[in-house]
């Protein structure tokens, strides 16, 4: 393991002082807690809370800001982030309107999320959540009942922030994400495994011919490993699956490809002209698009590819309205 | 090489055509050419065009837009982009108020941009440049006399973008220019080699334990190997040598943490930690601070830090101001 770190087990928390140093004008670090929140002032709106493992930067840190989350936990790498942990940072970002969790499909998220929402409800913060699984790769995984959660999460993210940003009320911010949630599908590949530093190898080896389709995030089995394939069969098995995977066709969507953290823009991009064509051969009208690494796995090879069908132009509205976060 | 691609003779082509598909609200690709233009209305204010070899995306082409780079013009990978292709840039970006051209020192660079400028003024475009050198690794290199031009020109892009966008006339472009260059520094150091297509293996091989300090963005020889360190050996390194570049610290600056394309964001922050410490113990005031993937090597794992001493006050407005572009 080659890494641009001090010591293993503390990434995460000199992370987080080197994010707030950089972006103290927007964000800042709970005290004495690995979470990261806005600096902008509480005007009495819906705060939303987001997290999960570290290891996914810029998610979920880079979206905390006006327009998107309130707050983002951070959680040790690949690992959830504990109850006390989650409760601190709703109550650091209540605003007195009630808290919404976005809560990525994990177990041990779940588990803890959920925990901290009672423990905050019994202090009297209203609190409401949404559980994102948005990976259609495959049912049920190594740490995932159902499907995953993975890069769609930052569409929930900034469609919800926008509603929050607007004044909507919890309940109307719960509606909107039960609404969403099910428009959303992802699925991706790998070139090559993450490193999680305590760990010190790669979770998973690929050959130097072989590439993985439906790898999770923190390097889960996909459902099919096979020889390294051109950009354009890449985007057909994605492109194809992921379509299928929609009841309907009519109607805008909105497109992310998402970088996995160490496949440069310049593959991305080539990725992107030929999921473009696939697309339109279906007859797809994609009315957004976004493009980079948003929902990294550490420093694994891949990316992954998002659509979500617009079923409200309102969501389109959303997407495009500007916000002062790092990341977005 | 495992690259998502299709041919390796045809990367910088896919990559602009995809490029454009995820991006058609703010730019345009060329009608026949490798370059990226901005499709803001010309209001008759300096056009400002820059560019060189490919696979440093997100330079340069992701920064273009309003209140930054008129056009990008985007060479094979690592290789300078032609006269001709130059001068069609030129043309296209002018709104009749001239032409202002900012190049990394590069033999090939210079040469084919001074041709360009050349061609241009026959044509009655009124042309100014700038060669940025702020690589202060090594004095001569592969393929450079002076200093390289590295991650640093992206504020070089900046701060003359807002210059533009404000109205300033040619002459003054360069005059700000002139004074703005000589005032940034900047030293990388790289985990890994980068791997052009056509190549098919990396530039440079060092093994599992090995870093080389003050490397170039295409891979041209730094000025030590040895043994990895931690972060914060590696940040007091490159901090130390980029302050003895500066005769005087007094006063602001402005702070560059630059991911070379394969380190991960957490690395990146981890570093920010440690130059943060630095900076502190040498009393150095920070007025400005940016990190993230601008000026890449392709899939390189590495990075670069830039200090730029803020001589005037407006150089910091500048950087501060909000630009409509893929990647500031």
């Amino acid at each position: 393991m080659k890494k641009i770190i001090n010591d293993a087990s503390a990434v995460v928390d000199q992370m987080l002082d080197g994010l707030a140093y950089i972006h103290g004008d927007l964000v800042e670090r709970l005290d004495g807690f690995d979470s990261i929140i806005r600096k902008s002032p509480k005007t009495g709106r819906v705060a939303l809370v987001s997290g999960g493992g570290s290891g996914h930067e810029p998610a979920h840190a880079g979206f905390v800001g006006e327009g998107m989350l309130s707050a983002a936990v951070c959680g040790a790498v690949f690992t959830s982030p504990t109850p006390d942990q989650i409760l601190e940072a709703i109550k650091a970002a209540d605003e007195g309107a009630g808290v919404f969790l976005i809560i990525k499909n994990y177990s041990g998220d779940i588990m803890n999320f959920e925990m901290a929402q009672e423990l905050a409800e019994m202090e009297g913060i209203e609190v409401a959540s949404v559980v994102v699984d948005d990976d259609i790769a495959v049912e049920d995984s190594l740490y995932t009942q159902g499907r995953r959660g993975v890069a769609g999460t930052i569409f929930v993210h900034k469609i919800l922030g926008h509603a929050a940003r607007a004044g909507k009320s919890l309940a109307e911010i719960k509606a909107l994400a039960d609404e969403l949630v099910p428009e959303l599908s992802t699925l991706g590949l790998a070139l090559s495994g993450a490193t999680v530093p305590e760990v010190g190898k790669p979770g998973f080896v690929l050959s130097d011919d072989e590439i993985e389709y439906g790898i999770g995030i923190h390097g889960e089995p996909g459902y099919r490993r096979e020889k390294m394939q051109t950009s354009k069969v890449l985007a057909q098995e994605l492109t194809e699956k992921l379509l299928a995977s929609f009841e309907a066709r009519e109607g805008k969507f909105a497109l992310l490809i998402n970088g996995m953290g160490a496949t440069p823009l310049m593959e991305q991009y080539i990725f992107a002209k030929d999921v473009a064509g696939f697309l339109e051969q279906a007859g797809l009208q994609v009315a957004y698009k976004k493009l980079g690494n948003y929902m990294t796995s550490i420093d694994m090879a891949g990316l992954s590819l998002t659509l979500l069908k617009i079923k409200d132009e309102a969501w389109l509205t959303a997407l495009n309205s500007p916000v002062t976060t790092i990341a977005w």
